[in-house]
């Protein structure tokens, strides 16, 4: 029997102005506690793979225990093919301990495809793959690389995506349903998925002050990523460009200052490239922002939507409590449930995704 | 007889993506002789103050010796009309001298904007205005804030204006004329001008790793900075704001790392939202950015625009005087005239508006 755990950080992205660009990897962990039982000569599970769960959602369908469905055994699926292994080894069994609330902006997504493209590599004894090569692997499930990459090198990181040749771009862009496993019912061909180009994304790590923590307040509603990029539009003016990238350019420095400099990082946490398009979905968001200010609330840094929401991250260095309950009250007042349920979490930076054995 | 010098330097702007954003002041120097005779009851002078040049463009018109037209002395005269005083003291003389060359990119009138604030609060004996104010006026004469803040700060620079009120972004917005005084002919009303609001920009300081140094092609032709901004479109597309956004947030980062990290930089000095669209104002341009690399070129770490250009910026930590003669080859190479001019220098970054008593 072989036995190891995969300990994945959640993760927020953006952080006001670095959409798609800023990742945060935080301290609630996506846990896959993996045995092998070489002994077994044949499985009653598809793929040689058994599957359980104990956690977020752990009651409702969006879950799936069938390997050939559940996104982070089609990850690891997805390496061990590229590597022509057809299969789990017999007998894998992976249990997910997941406490990262499902869409709901905190990366539970992007830590479901890093763990996966981590347990393809240690199940698969591909040891030659380094953090920089499964990142690739996790860039061709998932494109955007700020939640992957938080996840996948933990801490507070910048990424951004290598241009690429025609031909790559090609690779890259192939849809999914080539890239991993069939679902479930679906036909395995054979046939080799198509191996991610190398060095599609990089990452720089970012310092972060060690006074400074987050506050993640999490309101009890999923908004689906693609409808909050849906509401994104395709054009933006020339001065709301100039605004964001006046604020990207000083936050991670402004960030890694040591005393945190408050009415610096305020300004530099403000958005128009995502926020303003999403209030809708999120109501209350451009109260909050609007309203909340470091010379008002001691402690308080800057405010932003968490990923695509509709978890707000404010960071902070002193009462935390006081500044959860304050933008919980202005969700319940712009929200048409006034007893809109909100749960919050004081998280800190985390590392990366490990391999405990 | 009091006498002292203002020192200011020049500054590249922009550094790639960091459009409107980032600064970097360089080691060539504006500076400003000044005596006042104090004995002198009288002037033959307008508003008491002789002004003499000597440097760049000496010999052509482009320079006034007026000081109701010249740009350092109406920017001096706008901070003392703001405190009372409707001119210079008797008998004032400044003597310019300036190495910066005119209309190329190296923050020529940044320099004077701020050499010329700078001599308001000297004439002026204004000494409660520190730099953080002196930067509220620059920004009412001159409203893109990188030339201005590098020059004014020194070193490596992020910028950016903070949201104003309406009212606030009234009076920023009014034209040029009531700010300054009147040009040579017009009429001085006795009107006070407007004072500049309070905390109109900001700035912060990033790292610069001791190894890196700039090397400026200086092609021997000048674009207008108007007609630079004329040729950016209105409207740009989420992929190019991103492919910005990504690389703006590592640049800073990544130039205060010491070793610096060639592919890194280079990778994070790219931009699709000015550079593209001057190709044409700048022929060769395109070229030297696409086909020079830390992997063909030892030393070399990255290429970029110098403000409006047509200075070309390379990064570099050696072999100055080949990466130097590659971009004179390529300026040559795609510009109507083969025989194109074109002066190198090696920079470093400077410090701050100094004044040398």
């Amino acid at each position: 029997m072989e036995s190891f755990v995969i300990k994945t950080p959640s993760s927020s992205a953006n952080i006001g102005p670095g959409f798609d660009v800023i990742g945060l990897a935080l301290s609630v962990y996506l846990e896959l506690h993996v045995t092998i039982d070489r002994s077994k000569t044949s499985s009653d599970h598809p793929l040689n793979c058994r599957v359980t769960y104990e956690g977020e959602g752990e009651d409702g369908d969006d879950i799936s225990l069938d390997p050939r469905d559940n996104l982070i055994t089609r990850a690891a699926l997805y390496v061990l093919r590229c590597h022509d292994q057809r299969a789990f080894p017999l007998e894998t069994h992976v249990h997910i301990k997941n406490p990262i609330p499902l869409g709901r902006g905190l990366g539970s997504s992007g830590a479901a495809v890093v763990a996966g493209v981590m347990l393809g590599k240690e199940v698969g004894g591909l040891h030659h793959l380094d953090d920089d090569r499964l990142f690739d692997y996790c860039l061709m499930v998932e494109r955007h690389p700020d939640n992957v990459g938080a996840a996948l090198y933990g801490g507070f990181v910048g990424t951004y995506l290598k241009p690429l040749t025609p031909e790559d771009t090609a690779r890259i862009e192939i849809p999914l349903s080539e890239v991993l496993p069939a679902p479930a019912g679906g036909q395995d061909t054979g046939v080799k998925p198509p191996e991610p180009p190398f060095g599609i994304g990089h990452h720089i790590k970012f310092p972060w002050a060690k006074e400074i923590k987050a506050v993640a307040i999490i309101p009890d509603f999923v908004v689906a990523t693609h409808k909050a990029r849906a509401v994104l539009p395709e054009k933006y003016s020339r001065a709301d460009v100039t605004f964001n990238l006046q604020r990207i350019a000083l936050l991670p420095v402004a960030l890694g200052q040591s005393p945190p400099d408050p009415e610096l990082i305020h300004l530099a946490m403000q958005d128009r490239i995502h926020q303003p398009y999403r209030q809708n979905l999120i109501p209350g968001l451009t109260q909050i922002v609007e309203s909340m200010s470091p010379k008002t609330q001691p402690g308080f840094l800057g405010v932003c939507l968490s990923g695509a929401g509709p978890t707000i991250l404010a960071l902070a260095t002193e009462n935390f409590e006081e500044i959860a309950n304050k933008i919980i009250e202005k969700l319940q007042q712009h929200n048409e449930k006034k007893d809109l349920k909100c749960e919050w979490r004081l998280l800190e930076p985390a590392a990366g995704t490990q391999v405990i054995r």
